[in-house]
């Protein structure tokens, strides 16, 4: 692969590009842009930006992602979560909907665009690994209930303001239940249920396009827009004209956050549905490609008129069964987009608002993961309470502090864990040279005067303390005396110096006392690490053992360093 | 043990009080006197408060520790590390010396003593492993280098002002040198010999006494306080009074960090101190009650007008040497200093400043430790780095932030290693059942269609993916295709929900290619987690193997699913 490939990895698929892809290609491509018209202009409304921006996000950004993104099948553009994160960062700002709003976005785009490519060329990819399952599945259930529910005045017609608290929406839908517009409710609930019902019975259908175009033509029909019902009106016709997004450092400042979560959810989102479509069709995506991909694909949302985009999961679904076979699909895809804006515009007029909210509420709601929770009550308790905290936090402090919670909490979790770990009292299986806890086995072999200890954790500052106290507890609890402690060292993946000057203390002191100690299944680091500190012999015993069995048949053919007990001939089984 | 022992351990040794004890405890108690009313002083007026605040102190809260304590040599009392927080964190707030500054500290005094005996109680004592070895010797070194030069200004009887920056200090210092008065210096210079003299020459002195009961007199007798010598002055006779520390929210949340900090930086001094002499004399300390008795001392402290207190190295050593054998001595300490705050305290009057910035000096440039540099440098150069992070974040940040940065570091480095595992390809070791690493043992004997892995770490969130790309990577490499891959998961501690789903897609989609998956070596709480997930057999196999030499024995026995290779007549050896 030559650098430019590396750097360029649309060079390989178009030099390589058959003939035979193109028919798939422009289906797909179609397809996908018939279902991404009315999405992208409903969720830039989610991101209290005009419809058009939507379209525009949906043009350059998409060439660009089909020209530096690594995923075949990946549909780019705007997305709920992200345009919930847009409209959370800018509404304290600016009022939506007005040119300094759609101003904050582009400069959210440009933030976002350098963030991820500058991840993606720090190959910082793995720190998307911090957002665990449970965390994004509590982050997502709640913020798609905040996004269904910020609907709600779409779909009602009725004045609510935005608010991350579901009891305000409510309480505020209902104190003002007499102003709904029973038209604008009727068009919103037919919508919704004919969007349920197409994606049951007939899911190959355009559903979204078809109610689309169904309830503009009624709207028009009936002269519905003077009876109430809010419509898009006008929708600027053409392309939008590259500029540079204003640079001012206080803007930048207060963005900054914001950018950094909508770059990490975003590529986070889009990573996950690109990896589950380059597996099902036995190819690799490369999640640090994939970071400069979305990175150059905001850049250009910013220079375009954009706002922040990524990889939806409906859309790429819908791309990969319409037959996608390369990036070029993408392109088509872009390319209907522009076509739309060059001529159809005035086509949306009559489009009402309670369409697209319809539009955006079936697209959300399916997103609340009520399986989650129930499948981790049954296999990992902690792992459930880290979803609900980050789902209850999300739901009461806001988007941004629900994930730093969540990631924050989880984190801590680990961490914690890792200074009380897991520790057995090991036995020899009979006939086996295998030893395991002798609570779960109580078969196993035990010998007097030998404690045979296996510490589940790499030790480190975190839990020396720990250790010391559990191997003095684990001696203070043998019946026979104690003249060699066996640890099992082969959890042990990594010292650091204050566990390693903790290892010398514990067999100094041990010694002092009459007792050896014996470090059996050293691994090469740790080994490295004890040589490093001079300790090694000191810990280790002067013949290192492979494996407790080696340490045990080590020790029992060498007399105990006290000489008061026989321990070869005190073989006992403890059951 | 009953719970009037648990709650109030005085009970316990009081009871069993020997009478032989008596001499050794009131020996000891009156040289730690000796030591602690200098010190006392000293470190109050580093502290920015009255030299008599430090006696206060160290009255009331050490006969509290002595009841409710668990040490039996530990010498509480005004340290000079909590000194230094305690100015930094009330110099913003009132001017050095006043009435409202005191009364911060006493407040401070409380919210330690509530956090701490909190902490005891929450059993909370582990979360001192957090500052790991490296950050406290970066944090102490810095600490003793600021609080060394906060105490130039006496030394030379020139005004500095108070900061953390070494070069503030030491250009103020140079600016006004022409300020610099002859007399002090002199004192403070031969103060500062004299203390380091003795200490070599004749340890067993009580050298502070000596230097500020001889410079006292000669300032005495030769008048100097008015020839600019600043010397303590009226110091009031009698007791403390007790009274309420005024509670005002405000104060309180102003406080509350630098009290957080105090809380454990003190316990973490304290509690190793107290360790090191609970070990050299054969017993054992609780680190929850040693919580729990500086808790009770400090919101003594903060009823009797001191400051707060916490267990110090040197007195304690003194303490130890003179022969305590019982808390009994910390009684007579207590004891002999309400003795001079009785009768003693007009002596005080000429005692010049200067003598006390010698005292504090020489304690403190003993803190510097740059043995602790050279060690990590041969040891564990991250560890050194995470030190010198540390010393540079509290020289150039300050304190708080100095200990927040080094914990922040050494926690996000250790979770980050977490992140991409010391990963090996196993063989066996010729005539052994054991597996190591080949690149470490080039003569371990490898089976073709076999890999065998082992990761050294623990499976969550944080690693998943790595796993999977792990697993991609280390079969690409194989020469001859790979048929099973053999996970040694022995060092794997515990699963989450995210690793245990993972630990399921990577078991199927090597059956979809072909490969089969066996995982050796499980411990208790895996496979009980696997179970719960209903995944247990399909990535154990049917036959859960214990090590790693029973899964190829269970593999080699079994044909190969895929049927094209004969492994078990193609054993090689790699070497």
């Amino acid at each position: 692969m030559s650098i430019l490939d590396k750097i360029f990895p649309a060079a390989t698929w178009m030099r390589a590009y058959e003939r035979g892809n193109l028919r798939a290609d422009i289906s797909a491509g179609l397809t996908t842009a018939v279902m991404l018209i009315p999405q992208g202009m409903a969720y830039a409304m989610l991101a209290g930006l005009p419809p058009i921006i939507g379209l525009y996000a949906s043009t350059i950004p998409i060439i660009l992602y089909a020209l530096f993104g690594s995923s075949r099948e990946l549909a780019v553009g705007p997305v709920a979560m992200v345009s919930l994160l847009v409209a959370t960062a800018l509404t304290p700002l600016a009022e939506a909907g007005s040119a300094e709003y759609v101003g904050y976005a582009v400069v959210l785009s440009l933030l976002v665009g350098v963030i991820q490519a500058g991840m993606g060329l720090l190959r910082a990819g793995f720190l998307v690994n911090f957002l665990s399952h449970p965390v994004v599945s509590g982050f997502t259930s709640a913020a798609a209930l905040i996004i269904g529910l910020s609907q709600l005045k779409h779909l009602l017609g009725v004045d609510i303001p935005r608010s991350h608290h579901i009891h305000t929406i409510l309480i505020a839908a209902f104190e003002r239940a007499s102003e709904i517009q029973p038209i604008t409710l009727a068009i919103g609930a037919a919508s919704i249920a004919a969007l349920v019902v197409l994606k049951k019975r007939a899911p190959k259908l355009p559903r979204a396009l078809i109610v689309v175009a169904t309830t503009t033509v009624i709207v028009w029909a009936f002269d519905l827009a003077s009876k109430g019902v809010a419509i898009v009106g006008d929708v600027p016709a053409g392309l939008p004209t590259p500029s540079m997004p204003s640079l001012e450092v206080d803007t930048l400042t207060q963005l900054a956050p914001t950018a950094i979560i909508i770059s990490l959810v975003g590529f986070m989102e889009s990573v996950s549905v690109a990896k589950a479509f380059a597996s099902k069709n036995r190819y690799e995506i490369a999640p640090n490609q994939e970071l400069v991909g979305l990175g150059v694909a905001n850049l250009g949302a910013a220079v375009f008129s954009g706002y922040p985009v990524t990889g939806g999961f409906s859309r790429t679904a819908v791309n990969a069964q319409a037959g996608a076979r390369t990036p070029m699909a993408g392109i088509f895809t872009a390319v209907v987009v522009i076509g739309t804006l060059l001529f159809l515009t005035p086509l949306f007029y009559y489009l009402p608002k309670a369409v697209l909210a319809a539009v955006i509420m079936t697209a959300v709601f399916g997103l609340i993961d009520v399986h989650e929770v129930k499948h981790l009550w049954k296999i990992d308790r902690t792992d459930l309470v880290l979803l609900l905290l980050t789902f209850g936090g999300t739901l009461s402090l806001g988007i941004e502090a629900g994930i730093g919670l969540g990631v924050g909490a989880s984190l801590l979790w680990f961490v914690v864990q890792t200074t009380r770990p897991h520790a057995a009292v090991l036995g020899r299986l009979p006939g086996t040279t295998a030893y395991r806890n002798i609570e779960r086995h109580p078969e196993a072999e035990r010998f007097d005067g030998l404690l045979i200890l296996r510490i589940d954790a790499s030790f480190y500052f975190g839990n020396v303390t720990f250790l010391k106290e559990l191997i003095r507890d684990a001696m203070a609890k043998q019946e026979a005396p104690v003249h060699t402690v066996i640890l099992d060292a082969s959890s042990v993946n990594r010292l650091d110096s204050s566990a390693n000057g903790a290892l010398g203390e514990i067999a100094r002191s041990l010694r002092e006392t009459g007792v050896r100690m014996v470090l059996a299944g050293l691994k090469g680091p740790v080994i490295d690490a004890l040589e490093k500190n001079g300790i090694y012999r000191d810990v280790a015993g002067e013949d290192p053992h492979l494996s407790v069995h080696d340490a045990v048949e080590g020790v029992l053919s060498v007399p105990p360093p006290a000489g008061d007990a026989e321990p070869r001939s005190l073989l006992r089984n403890a059951s």
